[in-house]
């Protein structure tokens, strides 16, 4: 071939896959997720160079929902994906990142820029020579999308795809033809890291709103602090820990805001969801005369059914893009600055502070008398999970009864809650714990669990995923709840209706069959409370460095208080 | 309520669902294929009434498949899912179906008119408010989308959808609000049957095309058939048959076509994929002075690589939107017709017919000195397999080497050949295993066998869609292909690559698992020539009324020649 004149002038040339890989590394990432695919065969080659690792998942969309578990632990994740059957594939996992601020960085491996230009009928096509339909289908489930077509925009199409994936903490879309892989372009753009800083405040504007802020703490008799998904997901974690510690106001989260807050805090008061608050935390929250949301997603399963009963006349709200303080909004001001200057400018001897409650993980020992009193309900289960739960735990839920279980469980410090309640699609959990697993294993330092809690109907959705856990000697505790299918969607219709059934699995043998090894799993089966809180004595159990799978049975008819409410079913 | 003038002015008034359930029904259906979401549930509740059953699928994405292998047995197909999560799982399987001319009528349960007009912040939305995402994402995937949001129109919008999803076969998307199902609509429309007829070909054009062919037919020494997928999904296949008996001619089949044309006419003689054939069908067709292709897609796969030698000066091609002889085209012109009055005009007497070769089911002895004699080997098993088929199978393959092998296998009288060869999504064939069992069950008459062939890799990502077998009583036979991975992945790139291997399960463990009684099912693991001609001689086996599982082991590194000519392996 003829040297290009291109590649002659690069000073450090290196292959495009080198460049791209060497990115992800660079920000974070070290699990590359996907499923290999003729179009992208070649760009695997450079994973492992690059200082990551494959995962090797078992289906596209299991590897994007673990890419999302991934993202959600570790900051930022990968997906890799084939041309049309793969992409697609992963497709409702992207979608459900990009409604919940997850970044995913989503590589298609693509046809050749040739065979694109012939409109070649390739596999993997709709027949009809177009190749940008499936480009244009992901385009509204991304921030940015770029397609890496020309060799000398390549470096800067990457890195701006990654910092924006970062910034916006949302999925980009980036297509890799298989001409392209190995182009060569220019590497001493890689001694400068990428700048991943948000873009600052408009200090003036920043300044003022800082102030309107602080007054309306000082004036403020009741105030109180209500933490949601945004916080987290716009990484204002730190300025929220800040300001709730400094401030020492009566804090609450919003189901998709759980975990945000240190709960061993004495000031932390409790999960408010409307109507679906315990009577103590509503009546506390519905009864300030300022409410500091931050990163709040009012959606209609974060709100129990929109039964928000919170004045915004008695509000500030804290975006990523706006802030708005009653009904006036400041629009280009990113919460993070402003909650670091209040934090600083705060003084603490000027707040009122009306103490709230403290929730306890004491179960209710008002039993439901339709189930024996050694039965595993929900009113009993989530609050004594809330005793063994340790330091550290990443825990995921998911929709189906445990979404809304888990506001009934008082965490210890530094746990990560996982769960999707704004797009709650199942099957989401079984694979974001193999992603949230990987991503516990690459991060520094911490020995941290990941312990999954899934509907039997949602498992079935996804159960292969626990293959890929064995695969990459993952070592998360999965419990199953058995309540014969589908409770959440009974409660809302169809409550014995056979489409509301599923198949019985035997679950747990599904762990030998996925190929584990003896001495690389355990598994238990618990159908009472004593057998519950056995197992929640062993600290074999607890502690073990293998796969613990448990199969745990519950009433079809039981559900937490939280769903009863939200379905409109609880007698109030 | 105040009783709603429309709804006085009706002759028969009928709830939506019902509408649209009946005509499904009239049509041909029976299963409707899906996943419960609360957006669906009510309408769920009038599939039964209606004539139908519901099949449960496990995840969305197999539904698809599944309903797409319905529809390739039954003629069309039904797939209910919910709104964003549940229909953007299915995306892929729906790509399939338009890529393939799959007919399958996608119903999406979405929320109510009012909360999409309100843009309300609703579980399963981007939480922008945004209700149009999704059903723009499915309309290059649809021959047709119809928005069911106005009782006045909704049973024509109905009616319109499922015509032109039969007619053109592709897949149609629907959207049924939550507050729409249960609306009062016309009844009495039921009683006039859909029609589900083809425009008709403009007669003189018709007539003008048909002398064409006929006269290159009788001009030609050396003439030959060649059907293809078209045939098959564009419902040509009477026709097509008809002139295979009527001419005499030798007749061939493309990859995609296979089982289009009954091979055990004396007159078929083999698959035809340029150099992936073998010698004397290459000889045969390639000597040719006309060629008659009747519904051909030419993509890589179903030709060996685009390796295909015939001129388009000797060849005539039959489509369903236009004839092309030479290089002359007929726009306007759907083969059917013109192929009913070919044959009716056919003077046999008039024609040269030299014959083709004779394709037997004869393994070539001549083993590769890399296996042991006893092991099975695709160039061994597939022509065995030959003997041991029967009249009326239904035979799936999947992308991988099954796909390829089954070239080598002379199907007996009405087989049908399930198989994605232009879509190639991995995973499909196990699930379209469950629609194409599902479709026998309910085909009138025939007791037809189904029996899939799947690789180990891509049974992996859809394997639960065995326990919807389980759930609906069917007895599928299902070969898995032990062979430790992506064996035609290794073929392309990536020989040795950790990324090409797979988590190695224990196959026939999970049906068990995934809840088969004692007597639902039986398992066979197969490592031997000899225990795998044990298994062909098994009357039980081939007759049990259970699920049989056959766990087949296959060396790593082989593959049907056809694989290997099509990845640029073979030595020619
Ligand atoms: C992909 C997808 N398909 C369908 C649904 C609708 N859906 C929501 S919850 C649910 C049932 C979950 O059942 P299970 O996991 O057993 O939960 P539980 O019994 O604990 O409520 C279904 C079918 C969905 N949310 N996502
Ligand atoms: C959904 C999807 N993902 C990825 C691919 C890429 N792909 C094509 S074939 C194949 C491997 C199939 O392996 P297996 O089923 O074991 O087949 P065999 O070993 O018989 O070749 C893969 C990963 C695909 N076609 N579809
Ligand atoms: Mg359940
Ligand atoms: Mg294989």
């Amino acid at each position: 071939m003829a040297p290009d004149i291109r590649t002659l002038s690069l000073k450090k040339p290196v292959d495009v896959a080198e460049y791209l890989f060497r990115r992800l590394h660079e920000v974070g990432i070290r699990a590359v997720h996907g499923v290999p695919g003729d179009y992208n065969l070649v760009a695997l080659d450079y994973v492992e160079p690059a200082g990551l690792y494959w995962v090797g998942n078992v289906n596209e969309l299991n590897a994007g929902y673990a890419a999302d578990g991934y993202a959600r632990v570790k900051g930022i994740s990968a997906l890799v994906t084939t041309f049309g059957v793969g992409e697609l594939s992963a497709l409702n996992a992207v979608a459900g990142a990009y409604s919940e601020y997850v970044p995913i960085v989503h590589i298609v491996g693509t046809p050749s820029t040739s065979s694109q230009q012939q409109g070649a009928l390739l596999h993997h096509t709709l027949g009809n020579g177009n190749y940008s339909t499936f480009s244009e289908m992901s385009k509204p489930l991304a921030c940015t999308s770029v397609y890496l077509t020309d060799p000398s925009d390549i470096a800067s199409q990457i890195d701006h795809a990654i910092r924006e994936c970062y910034v916006q903490s949302r999925p980009v879309y980036m297509t890799l033809p298989q001409d392209m892989v190995q182009q060569k372009i220019e590497g001493e753009r890689l001694q400068t890291p990428l700048d991943l800083s948000f873009p600052r405040n408009d200090e003036e504007k920043e300044d003022y709103v800082v102030d309107v802020v602080l007054r309306a703490l000082e004036a403020a008799q009741r105030a109180i602090i209500l933490v949601d998904a945004c916080a987290i997901r716009h990484r204002a974690l730190s300025e929220t820990h800040a300001l709730v510690q400094q401030s020492g106001l009566p804090t609450f989260v919003a189901p998709m805001g759980k975990s945000a807050v240190d709960e061993s805090l004495p000031n932390y008061c409790g999960v408010y969801a409307g109507d679906g608050s315990v009577p103590e935390v509503r009546v506390r929250v519905e009864s300030a005369d300022l409410v500091l949301t931050i990163g709040a997603i009012k959606s209609d399963f974060n709100t129990a059914g929109f039964t928000y009963r919170v004045n915004q006349l008695n509000t500030i709200d804290f975006h990523s893009r706006y802030i708005r303080v009653k009904y006036a909004e400041y629009p280009g001001v990113r919460m993070n600055g402003v909650l670091r200057k209040v934090v600083e400018r705060l003084e603490k001897s000027s707040l009122c502070i009306q103490a709230g409650p403290s929730p306890h993980n004491n179960p209710s020992e008002a039993s439901d008398g339709r189930f024996g009193a050694n039965t595993i309900t929900h009113a009993w289960f989530w609050p004594a999970l809330g005793h063994w739960l340790r330091q550290n735990d990443i825990v995921i839920t998911e929709t189906g009864t445990s979404n809304f279980g888990i506001w009934e469980t008082r965490f210890p410090a530094n746990v990560t809650l996982v769960s999707q309640v704004l797009w709650g699609s199942i099957g989401y959990a079984t694979a974001a714990c193999q992603g949230a697993a990987s991503a516990a294993k690459d991060l520094e330092g911490a020995d941290r669990r990941t312990i999954l809690f899934t509907g039997d109907g949602s498992f079935q959705l996804t159960c292969q995923e626990v293959s890929t856990m064995l695969r990459n000697g993952l070592n998360p505790i999965i419990f199953v709840i058995c309540n014969a299918g589908f409770t959440i969607e009974r409660s809302i219709h169809g409550e014995t209706a056979g489409y509301n059934d599923v198949q019985p699995w035997r679950y747990k043998d599904l762990v030998p069959a996925f190929g584990a090894q003896e001495g690389q799993y355990k598994q238990y089966t618990v159908k009472t409370k004593g057998e519950m809180q056995a197992l929640f004595n062993d600290e074999q159990f607890a502690e073990a460095k293998c796969l613990r799978f448990v199969e745990m049975f519950m009433p079809k008819e039981d559900m937490p208080v939280g769903l009863k409410v939200t379905a409109g079913l609880a007698e109030r």
